[in-house]
């Protein structure tokens, strides 16, 4: 980790800490304190294997206070012989932080815990990121499409 | 639903209907009848919400038999006011039922359930199938990116 951060998963205590990071990158809305709490509580208690957590929420902090956060989900899948898939969910960096490096930092250990569990890690980026996480490791694989 | 074709939800019996029609899709490997049931049981007990599950995955059938099979997979997230986003997964269509709109079918279905319960439902598919999707309500949002 880069020297003066650390990284741990999201505990309830960074309520406002999450949802300020999360702003940076996209409408959070209206979240409560206790909807906050029963969210990583869920992801606390998920498991997609008997011992594997299916949920894993992270944040980068700084003298206590959260700078990044980030989450990889985990599938199971019945092809590649009941194969898990990682998804990389909702990267958010504090603007406070930016430029520090702390998204290739999230990425590498979501990246690394995704591939000690699935045969790959996938997630979803406007096309002006593709080139950062070529960096990471990643490759194009598709098209992203939506429906809402 | 097409005339013949019935849709529901994958259940233990569709075994080798179901590994044989993902085949048509990508590698499927070696999945026993016991692991192919402990998945089941899996995506049948996982909860994304006190009352509803995770895991939706569907088989299209005709004379009892597997046609296509497809899954939508819901993800609770912080953002959007603690949101649930849809993932439609693994969509397939056994070679023998190939040109009768039973792709087309599948994700109609797998769409209006995931947009019951979530702000959107994602996709991730290849270029070429980019007017497919938008054929179906879909439009292009951004880039596939992966780890092996």
């Amino acid at each position: 980790m880069i020297p003066g951060y650390s990284i741990r998963r999201v505990e309830k205590q960074d309520y406002k800490g999450v949802c300020e990071a999360l702003n940076a990158l996209t409408t959070v809305g209206e979240v409560s304190k206790a909807q906050f709490d029963a969210t990583v509580d869920h992801w606390n208690h998920s498991l997609v294997l008997p011992n594997l957590l299916q949920y894993h929420p992270y944040v980068i902090l700084k003298d206590n206070q959260v700078a990044a956060t980030g989450m990889l989900l985990i599938e199971r899948k019945l092809i590649h012989g009941c194969g898990l898939v990682g998804h990389i969910e909702d990267i958010a960096v504090s603007p406070r932080h930016q430029g520090k490096q702390l998204g290739r930092a999230l990425i590498d250990h979501l990246t690394s815990l995704g591939l000690a569990h699935c045969y790959k890690v996938i997630l979803d980026c406007d096309e002006s990121n593709v080139k950062f996480y070529e960096k990471c490791g990643y490759s194009k694989a598709g098209v992203e499409m939506q429906h809402r």
